[in-house]
């Protein structure tokens, strides 16, 4: 899976523009054009990369000249204290892109860890794992990639591609079938329609107007394992609110389809590397 | 303190194309155009808010309508369980834009609320708190202002507003007092020097040359002591490096100047607020 | 439904700057800033009106000072004759914006007329028109907007947000049977899965593997109305490819749920309107 | 005659942006990167080709690997059943590319390929086939390169570079000759001059204060060889207005000079061409 | 006239981007939000006004609260000592909008001074004075604007807009005639073609073929004289290069039309103007 | 020393658009695409060189299959009569990018021969020559840099990355003193205050709340020279405003350290390159 490079270069460009804006006062005023420099990446902790072409790429758009050779690939699982790329070449470049290059990788590789981390404490379980729309402004691309990278699944990319209907939809008119109902005449064929449901009664509701998705609002995991056993596979359900490392696997095990976690994309704890340059 | 209103709403107006992108098929064809609801943000959590009124302005570029009240300012402390905000209005308007606006006042709320936590475990010390610029592509903006509104001071903006010496750019000159020399020969007179020290040597190189800031780079507590002592005011002094909730007040207490955080902008805990509609 | 203000002011501001890109040197030149006209909107052609409030943010964006008085609103059949829109304010802003609005006004009207007509003639069938990918280069969402207004459905908005597997894709799995479950392992819960088939064999393929819509490649319509019996309500059956005025109603009558057109989009002929100055 | 590539590659990043936004969910997912195929384009009609260089970025930009030989250049004329370019390369290019190459090189080749059509209908006489100001948002560039590639002229660009007074202009003059004369004084040296005249009376004025150009507003083919006779050569004759197939041989037989459809571009019948993969 | 709001909202929103960037340090620490101030344009110099209107619409974009009262409007002429305009409002906005807005109205004035000079100078003759396509980058709109302000005509707007021969273009053809007649045949009726000749041979070629504009490069001003005689008003003549104060009178008297400057845009002296505050 | 490669190309990509825009009428109609040319830039003048590198730039967005071959480098003096760069290759590449790439050119080298002849005038003498935020919009990126090649300093970037003191922020506090200590708690430690004072009572204030760097407001060169002693190196002393080419020998003897002046980009006068074919 490759996203847009043309949008990951708009991101780039970007984030030099805030990190170099005018010019490196230190590293332009300091450093002879042709000097070379050899460095590497290091994992400071286990986890999930993902990123490291981006990486690249920024050391390319800052000025170019640098070898960069990946030892990993996205989604490959790293371990402390091991080697994740080298770079060699133009020490301006190196220095002028470090921080860019880094902010980028590691928050994308932060999302990936986050994201495998939840996905082995369900296995085994059919439960899928998927992000929100719960994104930074401007990163939705780079954050819903990694959680793919990471082994999970995207839940909508946006309000256009899927419908999720809540109360303030629901309540205009009347109840969940005619709402449904009335979206069902509008909305084009290739897009599914996702329910937010709070008991078995709205859930009866939602299945009997054949809803592809429904979302069981922070329910107890008995009140999931009886909505999967009344469901039984007419629709796909989705665990949403309240979910933490403690309870995900409990979860998990009521059967529901899907477990969908805001905190992988609004909650990055970034993915700790360090650029060592060799002296 | 206010940032550009044309940059915010350039970020918005990113922040929407990604979250409506061209319609939201659930809102945009069941409610009525005329339909008004009120709602309010409630706090889940203790901490500091921040960006109530860039919220605001999202439900302007979204379609306006709405009437929003703040009920507090940014830098305000708020309780969980409190109203944050009074919102009433267009329907359509609120839930279009209720994601977009959350995702940016949860992230900078909780830039915010992790600054000032930071802030109160050093008070009584002078060490001020200050960011970095491990910020997150094209937030640079915003991150940098949550920061102040939590109480720290902003570190340089950018690689172009203020000189920080590293190993690599004191290599070439084979010492930090030729480096520094060059630099100040170069550099505008509104530029400060910062010099990255690893031991008490490098730093009387560094005062030497009128270095008018000084990091002490992953230096013990005890290191960081004799450094304060032996600069007694020469200089200011940056403990930067492995800073946790744990060690901070006994940094803060060796005497340093600045205690600079990544984490306040590379690993944010969105600081946790619900949309609450009236029914 | 309603596009983001921010995404057609987008728009507009490009074609502005096209048409008029300095100044405009007869109106500029010979018009006294406060010269006023009062001038209409009339259809010069029977169709389906759509974009007038487009229009009228072009005049409020090229200088103002203009009132707009929609006598229809999107979705409005219109007669040859009638009065769309009255206008009257500054005469600059009415000649400056005059070309601008009319090139979007009289696009989209058109393709909302000529949905309308294909919605009319298969009327007493389960089919649906629908729009596809065969837009122009930056005006989606307007194109595609326009297909609803006239009455039809959105197909997929982009390679994102619903899959659909060809020849190229299938082959790579040795089958319809592999490629679909390939894929199901990977993408989100809220994607449907289309699949193009090119005869019976393949239909059932589809169907077996739980396909939600399937793409009857260029099918006669009595093979249409075999995989219309043989699909029994099993998946969504969309005809597709060599679509016309004269055959569409024929295949309508198959049984198929969707009808999908390029041409609604990639050969648009515009709505007949004149701007009219009174005297 | 070349459009400046980076105005080109700005219209390419918007089409893919709008075609593939995040990923494409079949091909991204299916497909092994390093999965090759061959593919060719075909005409489906006879024509004018347009944009075969442009279709050739498209697949540049949206990931490369793909050898492209384009088979004719702008303005060739093709038949029915040839094959226009060969392709070669990675396939994941070639499908993600598909739509957005083909929604441009179509658009474009009709445009070349009516507008041949209606050179070839005034054949031996004088008159010149030209565009309008009528065209879609965006895409000036790309629709009035094309008419010259179809064997026709440009009319101005815009309001800027050229002036056209209509009755709203002259009226506030109080007529053409002291309207002209007016704006005489202001345009700058390079800027022709053209009026709209309804009736030989106003021809006359507009010969009178040397016009370069005069459009005859929906004359009958008897007053514009009236007007014709009447000018002799003094100024440039435009036939505008309520032009069709039917009649533009006849009205280029009146003897005027210029022809201006905007036919051309605001109501574009794509050029019928299938992207076929060799099996 | 009239520049495009939203062209101008674009140089406006880049100048303070670049000015402000992410906080005034001084001004937002400093100052009460609620602070009020007046203070007003002060003319060091006396000369041509141009710009007032985009000062005023500086200091709504960057924060608003200003009230504004221009005193005179473009193209007036003003006095060293007198006061151009009044402000009263936030004094936030008005000192983080100061430096923008002076910088743009003094290179305006400057540049509309400066042309209002040689307009003067070459008063009594019928030569106009025009610009040239040396302007700066993203400036051309205003840079071309400020000429008209001044007294002075707009040559082409770029490359596109009019046609000039130089030897390049001509020594291709083998001479001016057959290279004036292939242009001909391509381009559109209402661009005109200029033709650069340097004696008066090359004139009588370029006459011969109906060229609209020539011009005289670098001849002495008997030379110019006899063109002038030669041509006799069957082309307009220009004259270009080494034209300064001294020598404009005088190649106006020759009887030249036209009189570019390629200084009024490259060379601009700002016209000094002063935002004094009230005590 | 060197720019953001994405930022030059920005403004250069703005410059085409602005002076091609469509298609260059006169050489994309005339040149056939293989003609090749050489060319080469002639000093009109004696100065210092800046942006060969951005010219040659021009070259390759424009089109390319140009071979530039740069004689000097940034910063070098040249002599009226050099020749500064040879060109050779495709003509058509060449006559499009001559104007774009000879106006930036000529505006750097024009900054940066104003800049190394104050420079010279204060040979001798302790100060600094430094440039002002009086820049032209969308240019400060070339402008600032084009100063440091001639030799001078940047003064501040922007109103973000240096603290400046006037009247207005002092009287809020009732003083310098408060002032400064109000705003030394707001801002970040890598930001120099500096105060613009008056009179040498002013002086001493500044001095006391150790301002890193005081402004004399126009003051004599007596005044200046006493403020020196008073200072005895406490602070960086800054002369500004009307500063001539007349008096700034002068003013630098009295020992400031910074003399800045607006006019380096104000009021640039662009350093005479010509651009010549051979034959």
């Amino acid at each position: 899976m490759k996203l847009l490079q043309s949008e990951i270069d708009k991101i780039i460009h970007i984030a030099l523009e805030e990190d170099i804006h005018y010019v490196d006062v230190t590293t332009d005023y300091l450093l002879p054009d042709e000097h070379q420099s050899s460095a590497y990446y290091l994992a400071k902790d286990d986890g999930v990369i993902c990123g490291l072409d981006i990486a690249e790429r920024v050391f390319a758009l800052v000025g170019g000249g640098v070898n960069f050779q990946a030892k990993y690939k996205d989604g490959d699982k790293v371990r402390k204290g091991e080697i994740l790329a080298l770079m060699n070449g133009n020490t301006k470049t190196l220095l002028k892109g470090e921080r860019t290059a880094l902010n980028i990788l590691q928050h994308m590789s932060g999302i990936a860890t986050a994201t495998a981390h939840c996905v082995e404490l369900v296995a085994g379980t059919k439960a899928q794992i998927t992000d929100t729309r719960k994104t930074l402004p401007g990163l939705r691309r780079l954050q819903k990639y990694a959680v793919t990278v990471g082994g999970g699944k995207n839940h909508r990319y946006n309000l256009s591609d899927g419908a999720m209907l809540k109360d303030n939809h629901i309540d205009v008119y009347g109840g969940i079938k005619p709402a449904v109902k009335a979206l069902r005449e509008k909305i084009g064929h290739m897009t599914k329609i996702e329910v937010e449901v709070r008991n078995l009664k709205e859930l009866l509701d939602a299945l009997s107007v054949g809803c592809e998705v429904i979302m069981l609002d922070n329910m107890t995991c008995e009140e999931m394992a009886q909505a999967v056993n009344l469901t039984a596979g007419r629709a796909l359900l989705e665990a949403s609110g309240n979910i933490t490392e403690e309870n995900i696997a409990e979860i998990a095990r009521t059967g529901v389809d899907i477990i969908s976690l805001g905190a992988l994309t609004h909650s990055v704890k970034c993915f700790d590397i360090s650029m060592r340059f060799d002296q």
